[in-house]
């Protein structure tokens, strides 16, 4: 699979934007014709789930239903209308010697993808891949097997129609628990590594991993409300950045409250916390204003609930605040609300996160939000890609000279 | 080292450029200073040097002579008048939510340097790391320790005088092999690591780092003469590709030649190659033109000679000279000689190196050259930063987002 993917990669380099469209356009017509074919493997999928008694969570994960086929189907048509990143050229300008100097978009080559249980997430990775010039290896989880082979053989049917390789996307036919082990350390085979699903997974990729690893780990978001913010804004957005959504990593974790504005905050928002069922655990000066609330341990401010939990705590000033945050967070979103010009420069400029906010809300950290068109996942390394990662994610820059027969002296 | 380095990495990653600057200039001013004590530190490394039997080679890359102190000096400054990537904004633009979403290019934090023998390196890597906001732990090689730490002392007194963090900069002072294993498998410390040295050092590096690596491996560089090259301009590009320095990443190691023009072009070259005592390695159709070459073992093909040795391949055309490359290139630079349009952007847009040329020398590729300024290295990876790795390549780019009390729907 290694070397089939190796050489499609060359091939998928250098295809034109029009044959990664039609083969986009194609592979939705597919899934289209043969959704009698998928709901089928699903439901062996579902049914082998049920048998060995896998959780509720789990199984809606697993749910290939009429709305996530379509959901499939139109995010094929979105990545075939967004602007190709390949080739594009940057800057290309003259330097003193004479020789013209700029850097040319391109892409990664081979990408290997491991995820868990979510079948859709073939389609979504295997349509930016393609759409950016890559070769792509995907290895589902062993409980979507069926579902996933049958979304390949649309993969493969579309990318035949378009006279595109067939092995530029491919799908591992096992449920092997050695073949992740294989894929990750095979780096004359493999550029990138992109692992989706639990910690545990991502942390056993990136222990093993002799390929790069663009990870997503843990999301501790904040939200910082100092005492110069604005109290209706800082209602808004905490709710939101809250109870938007629970499972998701941009969800607020921890609200951090400054001692000036915390006891007339506090209350209001904690009511509306309260109203919807969000259960409060606070430091001691928290408990002070919200008798009700919950002590919060120490454990609270580094973990991610993804549930109806948030850890509140006071802090003296921003200081304080973005003092917590670079010790209890993951460096995924934090956000501040205040009015103070000087203090959102700041905040901005120290908070070494993937993605930073002044008077927004968490839930906006989202490639769709940001414009990318589709997302592949939310690093929270440093290295090549942080934050939301799209197309240009998937792609390098490699550097191109153009002489008229000069020389280096 | 490791807590000490990531706590003045906060401190660096919001220095002002000012003080940057300052403390650039103060470590030059030092190293003026202390000329005599370098010197002396120096002679102490080349004595135990010569006294162990190195070789003249590492001999001549562990001296620090008045020149290359001059040279370490120049550079500071020059770093110092580099502009500040640190805080850059791109690409501020609203989105139909209202808020405003763009990218500010921050310091990766902790970057550690592992280098062997040559002590002007860990004034070099200080100096980017430094202007580029970041930490830094350098480790020399064991031959150069009085060297280095001599450097080391000059370092800290500048910082010291800039009101920077003294651990902003820190050289690791034992020459225990066991200090690289440690600095590679600290991830919670490091952000990436820059392995410079021979082959050895950086596979080791590669195959045993938990931390990401920035990696500059072998410099296979080709340059092909297509049969519609210019005679001229191929035999001045292919002259200088090999002789201008034989024991640089950049140098050409394997001519590729169209059978269409070999008979014109060969007999020239082979003679100024010969008269500047390259030896000279051929295919089988080289050696029917060049009685006298040598004949090219499958071994040549993938040999960084580093030495005045060329192998010489005579190719059908572009495709095939574009598939020797893919098979046995490095990705470091190659280019073409043509004065054919169509041919040069497939070249352009095909071949998968750092740099990839026109009727240009591969003797170009260099930070310098690029406009870079100054370069910690030439990265063969994909991954974050391909080719000349300047102030940019030790930096990332975070998310910023402005809102006004904005909340996602």
């Amino acid at each position: 699979m290694g070397q089939a993917a190796r050489a499609a990669a060359r091939l998928m380099a250098r295809a034109s934007t029009a044959a990664k469209n039609r083969a986009l356009r194609a592979i939705a017509t597919q899934i289209e014709a043969q959704r009698a074919q998928l709901t089928e493997a699903n439901i062996r999928d579902m049914q082998a789930g049920l048998a060995q008694g896998l959780d509720a969570a789990l199984l809606d994960r697993l749910e290939l239903d009429n709305p996530r086929i379509d959901a499939m189907i139109a995010g094929l048509l979105q990545v075939a209308d967004l602007p190709d990143p390949v080739g594009e050229i940057e800057n290309l300008h003259y330097r003193p010697s004479g020789i013209q100097v700029g850097r040319m978009r391109v892409p990664l080559g081979v990408v290997g993808i491991i995820y868990e249980s979510r079948p859709n997430v073939t389609i979504d990775a295997a349509s930016l891949c393609l759409k950016s010039g890559n070769a792509t290896i995907l290895r589902g989880g062993s409980e979507a097997l069926h579902s996933n082979q049958a979304i390949a053989a649309c993969i493969v049917a579309g990318l035949r129609a378009s006279d595109l390789p067939e092995t530029a996307v491919q799908v591992v036919g096992t449920s092997d628990r050695a073949a992740v082990g294989a894929l990750i350390t095979m780096p004359e085979y493999l550029d990138v590594i992109v692992p989706r699903g639990g910690t545990g997974l991502i942390e056993r990729v990136s222990r093993e991993a002799s390929v790069p690893v663009i990870k997503h780990l843990h999301g501790v978001c904040h939200v910082y409300i100092d005492d110069r913010a604005d109290p209706k804004k800082a209602f808004d957005i905490a709710l939101n950045a809250k109870t938007r959504r629970y499972g998701v990593c941009n969800a607020m974790e921890t609200l951090l409250v400054a001692e000036g504005i915390a006891a007339e905050i506090l209350p209001d928002l904690a009511a509306a916390f309260e109203s919807r069922g969000v259960e409060l655990r606070g430091c001691e000066r928290t408990r002070e204003i919200l008798p009700r609330c919950l002590a919060a341990m120490e454990a609270d401010w580094t973990e991610e609930y993804l549930a109806p939990i948030l850890s509140i705590r006071v802090v003296a000033d921003m200081e304080a605040a973005m003092a917590h945050i670079a010790r209890y967070g993951s460096g995924h979103t934090d956000a501040i609300v205040t009015e103070d010009y000087s203090r959102s420069r700041r905040f901005l400029t120290e908070v070494d996160s993937s993605s930073v906010m002044v008077n927004a809300s968490t839930g906006f950290a989202d490639g769709y939000e940001y414009g990318l068109g589709a997302e592949i996942g939310i690093s929270t390394d440093k290295i090549h890609a942080r934050g939301p990662v799209g197309l240009e994610g998937l792609t390098s820059r490699k550097w191109i000279v153009l002489g008229n027969g000069h020389i280096r002296q």
